[in-house]
Order: C-alpha cells, then sequence, then structure tokens
C-alpha cells in the first residue's frame, strides 16, 4: 500500500536541507536509516536497467583521513556519520549487456529469447556510445540523478548531507582500486547529522526566482 | 516544523516508482502538486548554488508533438500531464558570478565586500573549467542532479514520471531557441499518471544486488 505524502510535508523538507558543511561527529546515522538510503541507491533509475555503477561506503577512519587530503582538506569527510564515494564505469562492453538481461530473464522468469528485441536495441545504443567515446560521460549523467535521489531521500529523513565534487579523482581511483575494475569516481556524499556550530544552518537560502529559471511554453 | 517520514514510506515510493511508458492522457498533475515539483526544482542545489540551468514546462500540444517526433517518437511526450525539458549552460562567465555573489548579498543582507573570498574562488574554479572546455559536462552532471531529486519527490507525491533521455538535442535547441541564450537541452521528464494499460507497471523491477553494486570499505 502506498500513499502520498502531504505537499507540505515535502516542501518543508526540501527546504530543510542544505549542503551541511559541518557535521557532528558523535551523532551516527541508524541501521534503519542508512537501510533507508541504501535503498534510494539501489532503486535508482538507469538507462536500459543497466545499472553503470558503484557505490563505495567508507567507514574505516584512517581510509576517511587519507581521502580527505585529497578532498579540499574538508572536513565532512572525516566528520559526517557516512561516507559514499560515487564511482561510474569507464567502459561498457555488450558481456555485460548480455549479463543485466539474463539477470532480467531470471527476476522475471521469462525466456531470454523474449529479451531479444531489447538486446538489439541497447547493444546498438552502446556501440554507437563506444564510437564517440561517451561511455563515460553517459555513466557519469546516471550516477548524478542517483546522488539527487539519495539527498533527496535524506532529507525526507531528516539526515543532512553534502554532495562533494571537489574530490581528486586521481588520487580517489588510486587509493580504492577503481580503474582496474573499469571505474573511477566522480563525486562523493558524506551523510549525517550537522553541527550545532554549522552556521550554514542559520544563512537564508538563495535560489534564483521561479521566473528566472523555469520557462513556460 | 520538520519531521521525517518512516523508513517504510519512503521505501514503499521508491519501490513504486518505475520508468512509466505509457500515460493517461486523461490525468492531470493538480496545480498543487505541480508547485511541489516545481520547488523541488526550485530547491535542487548547484555548485556553488550557481544554478546554471533552465527547465522549460511545455504546455502546447503542437510543440509537444513536434518534439515527440525527435524524441524516438515516444509517447510519453505527448500522454503525459507535463513535459519538463532540462537545459544545462553550455559557457559561464565570471558576469554570471558577480551577479549571483550581488544576489546572494540582497538576499542575506549582507555588504557584497564580505562574499569577496568566495568570489575568488569561484572565479578561479570556473576559469579552470573553461581552460579545459569543461563548462558544459559540469552543469549537465547537476541537472541530472535535479532531475533525481524531480523524480524522487514525485515518487512521494505518488506521481508518475519517466525520464527521457532518447531526445535530439540541436532539434530541442533549435525549437526552443536556446544555443542563443547560451543553454543546450541534455534530458527530458515526462510526468503524470500511468495509463492502465501500461504493462510496465505490472513488471518485477529488477535490481542487481546490493552486494554488486554497495562496496564496504
Amino acid at each position: 500500500m502506498t500513499t502520498k505524502v502531504t505537499n507540505e510535508h515535502l516542501e518543508q523538507q526540501l527546504a530543510w536541507r542544505y549542503a551541511t558543511k559541518c557535521f557532528d561527529p558523535a551523532k551516527k546515522i541508524s541501521a534503519r536509516d542508512w537501510a533507508s538510503l541504501e535503498a534510494s541507491l539501489l532503486l535508482a533509475p538507469s538507462s536500459f536497467g543497466l545499472q553503470p555503477w558503484r557505490f563505495i561506503t567508507i567507514s574505516d577512519p584512517a581510509l576517511r583521513a587519507k581521502l580527505r587530503a585529497h578532498s579540499w582538506n574538508q572536513s565532512q569527510v572525516v566528520d559526517a556519520s557516512h561516507y559514499v564515494v560515487f564511482a561510474a564505469r569507464t567502459t561498457f562492453d555488450l558481456s555485460l549487456v548480455d549479463e543485466a538481461l539474463q539477470h532480467t530473464a531470471e527476476v522475471r522468469e521469462v525466456a531470454l529469447s523474449t529479451l531479444e528485441g531489447g538486446r538489439s536495441t541497447i547493444s546498438n545504443f552502446i556501440t554507437a556510445l563506444n564510437d564517440r567515446n561517451a561511455i563515460e560521460p553517459w555513466c557519469t549523467h546516471q550516477l548524478y540523478l542517483a546522488l539527487g535521489m539519495l539527498l533527496t531521500s535524506a532529507a525526507l529523513l531528516q539526515i543532512d548531507a553534502c554532495p562533494l565534487e571537489g574530490i581528486d579523482p586521481n588520487f580517489y581511483n588510486e587509493i580504492l582500486d577503481l580503474p582496474r575494475r573499469g571505474f573511477s569516481a566522480k563525486v562523493a556524499c558524506a551523510l549525517g547529522y550537522r553541527s550545532d556550530r554549522d552556521l550554514g544552518a542559520t544563512l537564508k537560502k538563495v535560489r534564483r526566482s521561479a521566473q528566472d529559471i523555469i520557462e513556460r511554453r
């Protein structure tokens, strides 16, 4: 049974959200809440359902400290309850399409042959992306969509978050051994609870007006 | 006053969401719901708060029909209650940084001079992006994050949606007069209510397992 949240509730949580710069290191996200946040990543949509990504959750404090040094020294990397690195596939070959279709056939209990039309469409699409070296951007776009779903889900659970684009992908890739596996770190997200000392929470939100950024045709 | 939704409620709505291929053209999103969905776009976070995007909502049926012909002929373009084109900035010059800081100073009622440190950081960042021709991808990533927030917000309001990457950007750009204004169409989203005839709603969701895509370190 599904039910909608109220408009006011959704809007309040969206307005409550802000990029938290200073987390309270003592406050941890509960296992139950973390399961919901992981669900938002697992259920995030992707092109043809191919999920061309890995989400790496970093708990080890020593590893967090190393990553911080390559993240503009931002304290969120070490102080937040949870820290997730978003990695996109850098290559995509047709064997991954076969694997995904095999999985679909198993989950939906249909013969693989019934998915033959889809396989041809997807394979042509992937081949065209490979031909113009566009696999990595295509995967990265989808990865940011998943980040948007995670941020919104966190806001609804009243969990603070901060997306971090200022990470050094070369260092992240090396230390997380991503390139060998066909992935590259693109963006990260710190999640937890704001510190009482975070001035950002008290600042008035600044946004362009609807008439500036929404055009009606 | 803000309150969290329950974990079960969030998870249910996330699981309820799917890429709706067949919309009921008779069912329209209410003005109140649409206001909430616009709020998710207006409040979407962006790098340094620069909001390098335009969201173009297309109501005109004739325009929708034209766009459909350049969107793999997908029926969502014409049948969905609402159709939004996501456009990213293709260029970003320092006058836009000045404009954003001026706006911040006004909203927060502080002297522009207090934002001087921020201006320097942001300007250096934008200059570096320009130097390596990376403005457009940077804006596009953020645009997909906003799309993720819109999709999640729609799911919480029990509104169906379908992101559309299969759009011809050249045609969209021309017909929406985007390049002259420094924008390019990147992705679109149809929103409304699923048709009773949409088989997609009945299919079992296919996702890789958590152990496949979430790595713990």
